[in-house]
């Protein structure tokens, strides 16, 4: 499980920063992409990765700006030259759906795979399945956003092999029971349970990506125990009043929300293209007193994530 | 004069091309840049030019494929947001409005000035004025695809005034009379022609630029004497049945329409990913025995119209 940003500018391109997207890498886990907004450009982004579009199977948009969608139409278009035939799910506010499919109507554009859409307009859960689920909750933006929580399932524990054959316990087909937790009886006529062969269960990793928003309680519910917060921090420690009429938020602002939900590992994205170079480092220094592991990210850092030892 | 490529690639961007854009510098002549397509990612490739995009005044799109309108939004989008107050519009075929509009009001953006929309059905010349006249008419592609011929009207001749001095005639406002073909009578009684004293009228420059298409007889008009044809080349020589089922020129083509519309230059775009490096500039090779003066143009090319001798 990685984080791989493929922009992580505000409003408009610069040369040094694309508009916003981030993937989630889930190749081991579900053999899957997962993206968080596409703005424009980002299949262009992902030529320089080892992404292939036709392993992204959900996009999650937080809002309707142009720099977190104007991306999408190509992106899909290409996913289809490319050859790719699974289903791709696009999540997002109400909306969403009326300009992907007006821009494939248009520029006639027939997709190689079938492309669903879940228009968002309330809190909820949007899933729960094959050991992941993922939340949405409304922000506080100048237009309808919304940010996630993805959660792994816990894994369970793994069987003590070792210590099974210390206790010369034969291998075999009995190891599956244990595995499962049965009780069983050895061919020597002993009974052993399984739960006693069995490690601790290693709890499942949770990442919490925020679309643009002002500080609001919303955005420490969804990252509330992260491994990681993705939150954007458009403007600097001193500049909340600007990022209050802007609806955006502070490094401070980001940093204090990660604090408050005991983030483990906190990543400020959405930076102005006022902030460049050690201007921009400087917007996570400045709050590392409140959250020690911040850091800003830029295009195309690959952030992993570990499992809790 | 001059025509700036922005993107010279086919149907996907690659590491090596963008999708299809082209400039047309008219910086000297009218303070301002004419766009023909906008294919995605138009806006970043012009952040690594000197173009600013407050100077684009008009965006001719051939078609509505995505890889020659995606870009459109974002552009727009940015040029409001960078300060652009100048009136622009987008000339196209049918359905280009909708995108556009679609795009602009689904993620909530406010242009900061005027956007207009001439939607084309038929040939016909655009318009006539400040000194360029432009014509389109429709091509052979699998959607409806038009092609623009850009005439700059005639350059009236210069006052001759080193003849002017040889032959004693005092400089002052007469100069105006005498520029503007007047007879005019002198302070030494002597009656001059103004015709006399100016020089050859120099030709208006012609541009032809089409958009994706079979070999088609309206590019031979569109293109007829022209000083520039920007013909796209998707195939090779050798692949004309592939070029004919898929609605696009080989290079082989492209030449004959030139020759045949007896343009001074070609430029062949609309590259193929499977042509880089020396593969691509084969296009051109194999051709130059149809029309000697032909290239195969790359992302950032910028190729100077002068004035003819
Ligand atoms: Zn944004
Ligand atoms: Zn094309």
């Amino acid at each position: 499980m990685q984080l791989e940003f493929l922009g992580t500018g505000a409003g408009s391109p610069s040369k040094q920063r694309n508009v916003t997207s981030v993937a989630l890498r889930l190749l081991e886990e579900l053999n899957e992409v997962w993206l968080f907004d596409a703005g424009e450009a980002t299949q262009h982004q992902i030529l320089r990765t080892t992404i292939r579009p036709r392993k992204i199977s959900k996009i999650f948009i937080t809002h309707l700006h142009g720099d977190h969608i104007f991306g999408l139409p190509g992106l899909l278009s290409s996913r289809s030259f490319q050859g790719g035939n699974e289903p791709l799910t696009i999540y997002g506010p109400v909306g969403i759906k009326r300009f992907v499919l007006t821009a494939l109507q248009v520029s006639e554009s027939r997709l190689s795979y079938p492309l669903h859409f879940v228009e968002i307009d309330h809190d909820q859960v949007l899933f729960d399945q094959n050991g992941f689920k993922v939340t949405t909750m409304h922000l506080d933006h100048k237009i309808a956003c919304y940010g996630y929580r993805i959660e792994e399932a816990d894994h369970p524990g793994e069987l003590l092999v070792d210590k099974l054959k210390a206790d010369h316990v034969p291998s075999g087909p009995l190891y599956g029971q244990l595995k499962a937790g049965k009780t069983v009886t050895l061919p020597d006529g002993r009974t052993i349970d399984g739960h006693d062969y069995i490690g601790h269960p290693q709890p499942g990793r949770i990442v919490a990506i925020m679309g643009d928003t002002r500080k609001t309680k919303n955005a420490i519910i969804l990252a509330q125990n992260a491994d990681v917060l993705v939150h954007e921090s458009t403007f600097a420690k001193n500049e909340a009043q600007m990022a209050r009429s802007y609806y955006h938020s502070t490094s401070q602002q980001a940093a204090e929300v990660a604090k408050a939900a005991h983030v483990k590992r906190l990543l400020l994205t959405h930076i102005s293209a006022r902030y460049t170079g050690k201007a921009a480092y400087q917007l996570a220094y400045q709050v590392r007193d409140i959250l020690p592991n911040t850091r800003v990210v830029n295009d195309f850092d690959v952030i992993d994530i570990p499992f809790n030892k």
